[in-house]
């Protein structure tokens, strides 16, 4: 099996060192992913700068791993598809990301980008993020329970273009206590910024680190995951609004 | 009618100054618009760096425009809401884009995103773009019909949380044809990058211009955009394949 690899924190995060370990039991694994930090990039990608990409060695100085590319996680994949890789990969696996990407954080996520983007080029396409608390992190354990997941999800025979958004929750609460398949939770966060005046009197912000959602729907993603479970979502892309489009097809427009 | 104006362009780009002309014709509005150019960007939100904001005025050096952001077209929308607004707005318009967002472009878009940022606060939100054929914009004339087109949903009174994406087709093109209410097109596109080598001896890859769906659904934003017709789609920002939930909910689970 060829797996694509690539992470939104870039490729020398240790999620995705951990990851790539990981996944390399279960077959070839090739990195492609941005040469810095890319958290928050959402679906951006880049027109205005060449991306300039690196062959990337492992530390033994030989080992090939793949390429480090100065764009977005969306950049990275395209590159892979259209450039890079010799053959196309059987699947495209974004992780191991520092941080859940659960409820609308989905919508800011470059590690589910990365994905979507995957997606939209009929590959199938996981992404994987480990929840944290105060900065813990166990990335190879995390590692650990990715890789059987995204086995398991495998095994299955997802269709070509199919789409997955696995979140690990923090492994210092206590036992993982198993793994549910439910919705993103959609009811919003409460986020705050920090108001201050630069030495010039010009006003700038810092957004706040408190980004919570008070009331989450039961049985979604971001309950779930905080009660201890690893989370597996289903996904797609299609934003219309379904619900709405008959209704409004019979409203009247006027223009002059 | 208070309205929220912002853009993925900048605060000083041509679609947004025509689309203000008209929205002062609906109510009041403010600007918070990027200070730069944010084209692709997607839903990223700016977490690392300070977001500086700006006063801007109108060229008579008096009218307060809003305020320049630099960020993000989503921090643009959360600033704007938690911050720099004196009261909420009844609306949140984003555009006029230069260059359509359709299909799966709508992704892609910071347009776009900056309306599902309001979405996600629960306001009502419409992003409105103008596709281009070599480069030609004829601002002023797309921003009249722009104002048309949500004067007219906005009297339909929808619900607090209602997003709309808007597409006008190039107006050198002949007449409009009418207003649709159609889905996002989800269809691939064809893409392609230009390698070339810098005189290091590295390479680069730019994006190319052309990005190209070759197999559009029928009935969706994309083709009707082609064949002459404003489109208007209902947007939602829940990406669960709700298809997939049950039959994945049966899956059994093994974790070691």
């Amino acid at each position: 099996m060829r797996i694509l690899l690539t992470n939104d924190d870039g490729i020398y995060a240790p999620g995705l060192r951990a990851l790539r370990s990981e996944l390399r039991k279960l077959g070839e694994v090739t990195v492609v992913a941005p040469a810095t930090e890319q958290s928050a990039a959402g679906h951006s990608v880049t027109l205005l700068t060449p991306l300039l990409v690196n062959e990337v060695f492992d530390d033994d100085g030989k080992t090939f791993v793949g390429w480090a590319v100065e764009g977005r996680p969306a950049d990275c994949v395209k590159l892979a598809l259209l450039e890079l890789l010799p053959d196309p990969p059987d699947v495209i696996i974004s992780g191991l990301n520092a941080g859940s990407n659960a409820g609308i954080n989905v919508l800011y996520s470059g590690t589910v980008a990365a994905a979507i983007e995957g997606a939209f080029y009929r590959q199938t396409a996981i992404a994987v993020s480990l929840e944290y608390d105060k900065k813990i992190y166990d990335f190879p354990r995390a590692a650990h329970y990715a890789r059987q997941v995204i086995e398991q999800i495998l095994n299955h025979r997802p269709p070509p273009g199919s789409l997955f958004n696995v979140n690990i929750p923090v492994l210092e609460r206590g036992p993982i206590r198993g793994v549910k398949v439910l919705p993103q939770n959609i009811s919003p966060y409460t986020e705050k910024f920090d108001r201050r005046v630069n030495p010039r009197g010009r006003t700038y912000f810092w957004t706040s680190p408190d980004f919570n959602c008070p009331d989450p729907h039961p049985d979604t993603d971001v309950t779930a995951l905080a009660e201890g479970y690893i989370t597996v979502t289903p996904l797609q892309f299609d934003l219309t609004d379904h619900a709405k489009l008959e209704p409004m097809k019979k409203w009247t427009w006027k223009l002059d």
